[in-house]
């Protein structure tokens, strides 16, 4: 059971990765995890989630309302309630932006395919390099509540639903059963992607 | 209101980060905070960014001249204090040099514009990602009265001023209300150019 | 003689140095030293290699067996032994996966072939830049000992052996006769490999 | 005057700081102070420049004779000699292995230009952009004798000697009066090489 003060521990260090890796820009990116209680600890809104405090997480109910009255949680806290909503077994959730996710995600639509990499490994039911994993591929929205009506639109759709899928020309979502498989597979996926990004220059 | 040792703290730290991000090569970049009395904390000329001591730190007037006979301020003190007077709201100024900033002004005349980024959002006035910003490009010039009079030309034509601008050939001048803000836009505009340099290397 | 502890301080240090320059992403690479009795500490299966304790590292035969039961080694273990059971001079083995291996092995069918690098003579019996050294790749086998049957099968048939080698997609193999030297010869390849990669992008 | 024991501190830093940017590879490159007694502080052959230790710094005649009987200098102590015979107000020499050096100088012959770039203004006698450094690429040798032949012929040449020069596929070296202009010096150069690769890439 995880309670709120490892919670807030696990995801000051995430934002502390994150920044090293070059993945929370500015105040890009959030970060959440499920709590025993049912609840949900995340990143408040604003600020640089590479250098937060205690109180720069905060909680929310599974529908994304805050706990605490007054608190402002990350805008993109409908995103993260709707991976808690729809799979029991995520534990925590990464959103970070990178130059290969925004580069990418603005030149490609629909989804993005990854095959013949040994990280694929990282996701769910793939035992070896030989299968392929499409990562789908959404456009920004302003409007969370709608954004997440076509993420769910697009579950609803495949008979396999990686953990993850990219915003285009905004970031990528990424989750797992805890804190270090959410961050094991952003690292994955970052790395293919960057693969990807470098294959696309050479002449 | 932020005194003289505050300052200090907040410009050497920025220097950090910045080294941190390799935006201050060698001595290149500057670093300001408009203080509360009205002055602007600087740094001196010469020196590495990333190693600043509290004297490497000085104080000048509005109109640029150092406050303490013999100090010599950062050569580009005009740039700085010319943002402050224009800007009531400036509380912090950046000055650095990133790969990206001097490739793309080397190749683009006029201005460079960011379109379809979330991290557009990082400028003031544009809560979607569905604005463009154009941030002027200037020609360098070792005349800095003459490259400030260019810079408030510029300014008086433009409806709306983003808060930045590129020096062909040299680097990049950000500013904000206060340090956290300054360095939270420099990130994401770099950030963006990182994209924009990337995505014109795609075959 | 290296003994278990000093053994396990290598590999921790050693994988904290890979994590530093990006090449153990997620749970990617693994790290093994041969000890004094013969034996073989290697890191445990699963983990992320840049943050390894003391637990992370276990011990197995030549043959790949762990010594204590119960204990799950590296998957690509048998590679590992691969190596030191046909160079007796072996001391410390590294894998890794890079962004230039990978897109490089991906493209690239037999062998990468370096030449005119300075930094050639980290390989044995190379004193000078203007020597060539072929290294193999193979194709990626989740079945590990067909792999270690591929490149023994190569090794049969080189005069000289170089003491790396690369897995399509997947990453590298490089060895020496301690950790330094293992550590060397790996940033050694991996700057002419990043180099390589640049080269290819150049118009 | 720079006594023995502050050289070694300055070289060991220098190491680090070379490490961080990355251009210091394996057990490349290599490290010199000129001391107030005219001998020369080096780093020894072979070693990781990234992690120096007191005993990994010697000292030679200004004809690159270690004064310490079996002592082993780096291989290219010629070259630092060389250096430090000529200019009298060297005192810090440095000598680096970047991803751009290698690349660019195996693709240039003769000489690398530099121009419009406000960094050019760490060169001596350059106060503005406008100018322009034309910096030596030489063929790499092992016979170093012979390589310093090649550069002080060169030397003869020109009018003005910029502080640095390219060996092919090699590597860079830098001076300056003392080791932070040396470091400054180096900075502005990799930075500006850096900015001709990003360019040379660009559709």
């Amino acid at each position: 059971m995880t309670g709120l003060a490892e919670a807030r521990a696990a995801i000051i260090a995430a934002g502390q990765r994150l920044d090293h890796l070059g993945w929370v820009p500015a105040t890009a990116g959030n970060i959440s995890v499920r709590l025993g209680d049912g609840s949900i600890a995340i990143t408040r809104s604003g600020g640089h989630k590479g250098f937060l405090s205690d109180d720069g997480v905060i909680r929310v109910g599974l529908d994304g309302v805050p706990l605490r009255e007054g608190d402002r949680p990350s805008a993109e806290t409908g995103l993260h309630c709707g991976i808690y909503r729809r799979f029991a077994a995520a534990g925590a959730v990464l959103h970070g932006h990178s130059v290969p996710v925004t580069v990418l995600s603005r030149r490609l639509a629909g989804s993005i395919r990854l095959e013949g990499y040994e990280l694929l490994k990282a996701f769910p039911g793939l035992a070896t390099h030989q299968a392929a994993v499409a990562l789908p591929v959404f456009e920004n929205d302003q409007d969370i509540a709608r954004l997440q009506d076509a993420v769910e639109t697009r579950w609803a759709e495949e008979a396999t639903i990686p953990p993850g899928y990219l915003l285009r020309g905004h970031g990528i979502y990424v989750w797992g059963a805890d804190m270090p498989q959410a961050l094991m597979r952003l690292e994955a996926v970052e790395f293919m992607l960057r693969c990807e990004l470098e294959a696309r220059r050479l002449s």
